[in-house]
């Protein structure tokens, strides 16, 4: 039970109970098709969850900065990859992470390579980040000569292993129906084995295939040929995710209880404390409509489905504006908590930096 | 001068000199001009920084929590705004600082007042909260009716005092001229002065009016009949405000030192450490684009002009997508530092906490 009366500013929520049932899911999924399972803790960023994670099975993990790694790898984990490029200006911690755990590093450059190998003091695995199309990084999939030439710098490095292609379908989360997204998914593994095949007929055997975002690993019955699977927001899913239809809005296992300032029926508006320094200004469009998260009421046994028509319509640094159906908005005052479940669940973690779960029981993110 | 080699990760630097330069600026246009200045200081939410408007006269300011108002109190702030409409659920807060501090606080319903009545222990100023336009949060400026009921509950209040009527012109941000900006500041001021004369017609005497929005305070050169003024951005400035043309991209105080992680030339993309964590996900419309910030070359003595049609195009978790013309990217590599310009400073300043000035000394903000 949570002590709704003692929640005075945006507090984030957490249902325990969702989160393992989506960690248990994933895990199972996984080892039912043969295929590792490397979840991202960019999501959850806390030991204590890890455990959660541990309690499947899992021993393998993927953090999103070297600072990350070295709060997990401080805690036990001791086979991370970081699923970042290589910054070339932190190789003092690159080090250290190499000569205490097994350590996995990605790759797009013979630059970043040469550097390693002149300066990496340990061992490292290296992943080659190929694009399929989400446009943040990595070598696009059909570039065959380059993705050549920096897998055969690695593997002329003498202490860098070479694992394999490496890959982030993040344009999944472009979809907006699950077939969509399915698609998606589909024509990235279809890309990354191509990119493979190329280069088994440039002699490179061996090269093994990671993949990972959340719709596609969550949606796609059939994860196909792939070695390692890396998702990490399907453990809280979130408003984005629901609109794309990865997860119900029901699924979504984390909600930020935020006090109501202001209630104005006439413009069918609230005002909530919670804003973009505790949301995050994330967002996703729905029709012409910018959402910044959907809106439920809160009990103390945890929150219910989101108010028909209710969503986040803008956010400054402090302020949450809702907009809240007039049949609704009669019973809110000021002084009510509402629960708003977020469009970008990770970001509002990485902002809040503590959960207080359904039980009553707080829970530590990395500082 | 900064030692560029330490930089290993995002790093928030600050230029002293512009931001001094920004804070006299202001300080001295509110001063000739006979308005109060009670500058918002969640732009820069540091104790130390506080003191630089100190040495301009300042002993009024404007805090966006009551958690930075303690912050802001614990250094030897006495008079603080707190310019959020009331949280009920805080009222410990509030009674401990009205007993340490001279307290200013916004209200916008008879229900807020109300609560103030029978659980303010102390003493504390109220202003009422308009709505010029910007469509946050207040009373709209022409529901005269239910602004006098919220005025007349102040005054019979035994424990509040009834200060004025307040508002944030924040739609000065939705300007892309320095034309709009300062007509949408002036269309307020008028708004507010016809609310105070439809009060004054109601038998409420006294009012005084206070409004504070960087593009209007900085733009308009008469600041019209206001009693005070509570900008913020002003002392930073950033990309949007360059945008709007409150400043030009050579005023702008603060840019995040970003270590350079893939370079695609073929693509005009860059790939920066520096992501939605740090910088914040806000941007700013440039024609069909995006602008999530804007980048410049660092050197140890600061940071040069924006790039021509170089910006930051999208931010993931840790990842900033850069677009960088073909002429320029070839001088880039993984391992340099770029600098961007933030969208929005006050968020970005949330996010890292803590500066670097030019002259390489640490500054800390509220934790």
């Amino acid at each position: 039970m949570i002590n709704l009366d003692a929640l005075a500013t945006p507090t984030l929520l957490l249902d325990e109970k969702k989160a393992r049932k989506h960690i248990a899911f994933m895990a199972g999924k996984a080892c039912q098709q043969g295929i590792r399972f490397r979840p991202h803790f960019k999501t959850h960023q806390s030991v204590a969850i890890g455990e959660w994670f541990r309690q499947e099975g899992v021993n393998q993990i993927t953090c999103s900065s070297l600072q990350m790694a070295e709060y997990f790898a401080h805690a036990g984990w001791s086979d991370i990859l970081v699923a970042f490029p290589l910054n070339l200006r932190e190789i003092s911690r690159v080090n250290h992470l190499a000569s205490t755990i097994h350590l996995e590093l990605l790759v797009e450059s013979t630059t970043a390579v040469s550097f390693l190998q002149e300066h990496l003091a340990g061992q490292a695995d290296a992943w080659v980040k190929i694009d399929t199309g989400a446009g943040r990084t990595g070598i696009p999939a059909e570039e065959t000569k380059t993705i050549n030439e920096v897998c055969c710098a690695v593997l002329r490095s003498c202490n860098l292993h070479l694992r394999g292609l490496l890959t982030h379908a993040g344009h999944t989360y472009r979809a907006r129906s699950q077939e969509q997204a399915v698609a998606t998914y589909q024509a990235s593994i279809t890309l990354m084995n191509k990119a493979r095949n190329n280069q088994l007929k440039e002699g490179l055997t061996g090269l093994e295939i990671s993949v990972g975002d959340t719709p596609g690993c969550t949606l796609a019955e059939d994860l196909g040929i792939v070695d390692e699977i890396r998702p990490g927001n399907f453990i809280f899913f979130d408003a984005t995710q629901a609109a794309i239809g990865s997860c119900t809005a029901g699924d979504i296992a984390v909600a930020v209880a935020c006090p109501v300032v202001a209630v104005h029926p006439d413009q069918e508006k609230v005002v909530v404390y919670g804003g973009a320094v505790h949301l995050s200004s994330e967002h996703y469009p729905e029709g012409e409509l910018k959402v910044f998260g959907l809106v439920t009421m809160l009990n103390p046994n945890g929150w219910g489905t989101p108010i028909l028509g209710a969503y986040v319509s803008s956010l400054s640094q402090e302020h949450g504006i809702l907009h809240i159906p007039r049949k609704v908005i009669r019973t809110i005052q000021p002084g009510d908590l509402l629960a708003i479940l977020p469009a970008h669940s990770c970001i509002t973690v990485s902002s809040l930096k503590k959960y207080l779960t359904l039980a009553g029981e707080t829970i530590l993110a990395m500082p």
